[in-house]
């Protein structure tokens, strides 16, 4: 049996599985967990891959440590998404962090990642993690000043996630972050988002002082190559704290945190303007 | 109708056909060009996709300006496979060039080249390219210190590129570089050949002095990440010569050349080891 994700309407990835270990419908998507013999277990929300156990290190790693290897002194730390646990995993991995509040929309994703991606999700029993299942967007509008790092891990710009891109969003993200915070948010890929990617820049970009976009490549997600967004209040990301490094990492070292940055010429030409490169874009 | 690749036994990349413009077996293997609606026009050899219109310009510069830039004074080069053309194109944006060899085994994949892709090929026709259609196995045993730069745009290894992924053929190689030469392949995707990247790494790096991987995002590859391997008698890609940047270029910037080198952890492990992560592996 073979599962395909339409990645766009005219581009596909399949994966071969060897079994459906779950498949629900909760109150918000369509959640299923399937054991694939090229990435082993893979989650899948409304027929999107969001992580595999071979191939999700690089997403949850970069994400999480770049922002917490810029920000020197990062305690308090809010995730929004990230039901899986990956983020929270990697973040656990820092003994000055005391607080890790992780606000998922849907339980139901938390529990399938209990349940059948325990390497993922482990570190949501740490002390230090508290799961809040809430509306993140009404969630970062209730709080302020309260945090040094918020980190976006959503899904795609549709269904649930879709007020995870707007600007309005992420005024009420600079609200929440503490005077020397940072937001950091996954933006899809500029070979099939491009317009995307420009939009969310322009915003983040008007609203914080410091904003710069990295990439990734994460082989279960269209084109390969992932971006990320940095939106911060001071610290600047090209001049990192010399902090801790955790143990237990596969893909971030300091020179691939710097190499990140280095954004080939497309990339620079579809943040200076709106592109027209917007053939295929979901 | 839609294309799909089947790049592992356990991973497909698919494709939506617009239309199918050529499709012939040539001596070797089955040639096609179809017109994609998510990359435009695509080269396929016996299945697999070699290069579209689109993604095309991240692997030719990638594997042309890396080699360009090392070398203070590349005259003379031979690329071994690229029918195709597109490492030719960026060898010619060089006034310093003097001659450029394509040895190309398939004269059928350079017709199709011709006919189909004319922003890949245009540049064949340049004075200073020698189309040489012939096996380059034997080519490589029949020369002796003439080459600056050797760049092994090979297909996958099976079928007509088995023998570009052997440690005979590099001595050859190294045998065939001036004094100073230096040698590129590409050598496949971290994620799903790590054995085969071990493999041609520890002999690449038996035969030269200077040897270094380096990798760039190419999204219908599989995986979407993939490795070059860089064999110097001299030159070093870590201190390049600050020479000429030729215009027209969309992925590679020096910025980018140094961070293709900073290997995340996973790629280093498995260079330093015969990596056990071959599940899955062509």
């Amino acid at each position: 049996m073979w599962f395909t994700e339409r990645q766009t309407t005219s581009l596909g990835l399949s994966l071969k599985v060897r079994e459906t270990l779950y498949r629900a419908r909760s109150e918000y998507q369509e959640i299923a967990v399937l054991d694939t013999e090229q990435y082993g277990r893979m989650l899948v929300l409304d027929g999107m891959v969001q992580t595999t156990v071979s191939d999700e290190f690089v997403y949850h790693e970069m994400i999480s440590h770049v922002p917490m290897r810029t920000h020197p002194h990062a305690q308090d730390i809010l995730v929004i998404g990230g039901g899986d646990g990956g983020v929270v995993r990697e973040l656990c991995r820092y003994p000055n962090v005391t607080s890790v509040t992780l606000v998922e929309i849907d339980g139901d994703v938390v529990e399938a990642a209990r349940r059948f991606l325990p390497e993922i999700s482990l570190a949501l029993d740490d002390p230090r993690v508290e799961v809040r299942i809430t509306d993140g967007i009404k969630f970062a509008s209730s709080v302020e000043d309260s945090y040094d790092i918020i980190i976006i891990d959503s899904t795609e710009p549709m269904g649930p996630a879709e007020g995870l891109f707007n600007e309005g969003f992420y005024r009420d993200i600079f609200n929440a972050l503490k005077t020397d915070g940072l937001v950091v948010a996954q933006t899809e890929s500029p070979f099939v988002n491009a317009s995307l990617i420009n939009r969310v820049f322009r915003f983040i970009n008007s609203i914080f002082p410091v904003c710069h976009l990295y990439l990734a490549p994460i082989p279960t997600y269209p084109s390969g190559l992932w971006s990320f967004t940095m939106g911060s209040k001071h610290y600047s990301p090209l001049s990192p704290a010399k902090n801790f490094l955790p143990k237990g990492i596969k893909y971030y070292t300091p020179d691939v945190h710097f190499s990140s940055f280095s954004l080939p010429v497309f990339v620079q030409e579809l943040l200076s303007h709106a592109s027209e490169n917007t053939e295929g874009e979901d």
